[in-house]
């Protein structure tokens, strides 16, 4: 029987879909389970965008170009130039999914065995995608204690090594929520250019700020013409998920020509996901305004109630929809799981993504979780009521 | 300035589009071009299954399971099993074009300088795919001689190294038309078994056999159970290329466990297309058999009339819709650029797609072009005028 790789073995599971068959056996026990695991919005994807591809008259389903529609990335880059970033159509390629634009990143930038620095926690999938390349993640910490902000720029330092090839953020970040200073992305700016390496910027979550900070794209900062390579995606900002259109952006030429040869590998991005984005670009701001106030109250809603269940750690995120909270727990796997296999309140319980999964470092944030808050209020209120009366059950079952 | 990676500097640019500028040129001229160059049909796409992506009611585009949606799984794996494949739901997993599934394929059975045995001429973008994988094509040669027909296995057996993971072979081949038979099957089979290799099968053409040849299914061979693995595409069977949608299906449970890894990072398959792709299924088979129908006639014309072109060789495809074909040119690439550049009849010229970047084997295939017969009957009939002017002229300015 012939063997799988290693790379196969040792690709990771995903932290936030590991623990799907306990939920489904909550479910079939008849309990409802409020999903906080997971970043799926329950916002409705604005209408323009579905109509378009019921309006489209296709009779033959062609490839498009390699590097997304002509029409698309235009009319993409003007709304790039509306929120003051410097982006023409040439600086663009679309691809499928905000995941692939970092396949094309990864691979355009470091070679097996390259080491990429990664402030952790980070979004769980880097890992996956830093395992199908090869390369190697060094994680920098930061911490729930202030929120975790950018780590000092000399913690960097000490792990760059010739190998090192970039610096991976997530702005506003999964899991944390935290929203970069312009101060912090000064600092980083400094330090990419000084040791001549890429700053990749996922940047999916960049509408979701609150509380009048603003975010500062890698875009927008002149001196990293050369280093800066924006990460897209239409599925948070539309609540597009399924559709599968994110993008890379940067303005290093030889950067985006071998991006653009992965591209071409795979021929094109889905046509019908092109036709609903480039429609979701005339949404209206209404669209937008009415969605970040009901971020901003379930976050303050949820957030308050966190803050409000004895021994439970968070602080208030300023971007994205996500929040890592400590829980007075030993292990917050163990706990994840026995909230779904032996918990109920009234019938109803919670499943929360351990956070564990989004460290790097064993041993690290075990009794830490994140939650997103893409939830109405009234079921946040709910989830975090379970969650406080959950807490006080379980101290029983650790002892 | 950061440097891109050495991967990013290797990854080959495609032969299909590296000759699109030349095109842009000749068109600019106001000359016409018949595109040989490339495998997107004209065929419609059938109408259910643009028709089930407006029917939709789509409130919120949510991501899907990553494996696929599980009724477009089961609904699938009935269609394979009228057949005569023995494929049950579990052991597809829906992909992002037949593209998405080699990447998987390969990331689940090559580690970094591993090697996959390839008969050449092959796929262009099989190059691109294992550079992006790091791992190592090892080409096994067939030549237009013998039709390029499966090399003999004495030459497999030379080239097997304990690097050697895989072999992976196109059915019916791209851009031979090559369909393997039973008896070169039956070889396949008992050379993976006994060197304990997984047997790669793309099959995105399946359904374009002709003149009574049967395709035989990797997944029809009872004791491949633990080597096949089958990549699909709905691309070409349905002439969808844009949806973006195939799948990887393997009994191998390993395999499809390292698979779903892969499949789960990237989070899902594009929804939209996946609606359609399943739609598809439901396709009459009046479709198919007017489009092979088709494809047959356009073969016979197009075949016939390169036949009769004085130095030219090539030899009758039995499946997909492409032959390579022999030229009486020193450089077929060269002879590619003038085709665009300089030369038209009447106004109208032709691309084709040099041969030799379908070889791995440096200075091999230098007076081969691969051509896809996806235009009308009249526009291939007129086309092999074309070529048959052009290379009498050309004769002058090779001198």
């Amino acid at each position: 029987m012939p063997k799988i790789s290693q790379k196969g073995i040792s690709m990771p599971e995903s932290p936030i879909r590991k623990l799907v068959p306990f939920a489904e056996k909550a479910k079939s026990k008849g309990h409802h389970v409020y999903h906080l695991n997971i970043g799926q919005p329950d916002i409705k994807t604005p209408h323009g965008a579905l109509q378009a591809v019921k309006d489209a008259n296709i009779e033959v389903l062609e490839y498009s170009h390699s590097a997304g529609f002509e029409s698309y990335r235009n009319k993409l880059a003007k709304y790039y130039q509306g929120h003051s970033l410097d982006v023409n159509a040439d600086d663009i390629i679309i691809t499928t999914g905000g995941s692939e634009a970092l396949l094309f990143a990864l691979g355009s930038t470091l070679d097996p065995h390259d080491e990429i620095i990664i402030p952790e926690p980070f979004y769980a999938n880097y890992n996956g995608f830093s395992t199908s390349n090869g390369v190697n993640i060094v994680p920098v910490m930061s911490t729930i204690d202030n929120g975790f902000a950018l780590p000092a720029i000399s913690e960097f330092e000490k792990l760059i090594t010739p190998k090192t090839k970039a610096i991976l953020i997530c702005n506003p970040g999964n899991p944390t929520g935290y929203l970069y200073s312009e101060q912090e992305m000064k600092q980083l700016t400094e330090l990419v250019v000084k040791h001549d390496l890429f700053l990749i910027a996922d940047e999916v979550y960049r509408e979701f700020a609150y509380d009048g900070y603003k975010h500062i794209s890698v875009m927008s900062i002149p001196e990293l013409a050369n280093n800066a390579i924006m990460i897209d995606s239409v599925s948070k900002r539309y609540s597009m998920c399924g559709a599968r259109i994110g993008c890379i952006v940067s303005k290093n030429k030889d950067l985006m020509k071998a991006a653009m040869k992965f591209a071409q590998a795979r021929l094109s991005p889905p046509t019908f996901a092109q036709i609903a984005s480039e429609a979701a670009l005339d949404t209206p701001q209404s669209y937008f305004d009415e969605v970040i106030t009901e971020y901003k109250e379930r976050r303050d809603v949820f957030i308050n109630a966190l803050q409000q269940i004895e021994g439970v750690q968070v602080t208030v995120p300023h971007g994205a929809f996500y929040c890592v909270a400590k829980f007075p727990v030993k292990n917050a796997d163990d706990f994840a799981k026995w909230l779904l296999e032996e918990y109920n309140l009234n019938g109803e319980t919670v499943m929360i993504a351990p956070a564990a999964g989004f460290y790097s470092t064993p041993g690290v944030g075990m009794n830490e979780a994140r939650m997103a808050y893409v939830l109405k209020k009234d079921d946040l209120i709910k989830s975090a009521e379970i969650l406080k009366e959950a807490l006080k059950a379980y101290q029983q079952v650790e002892k």
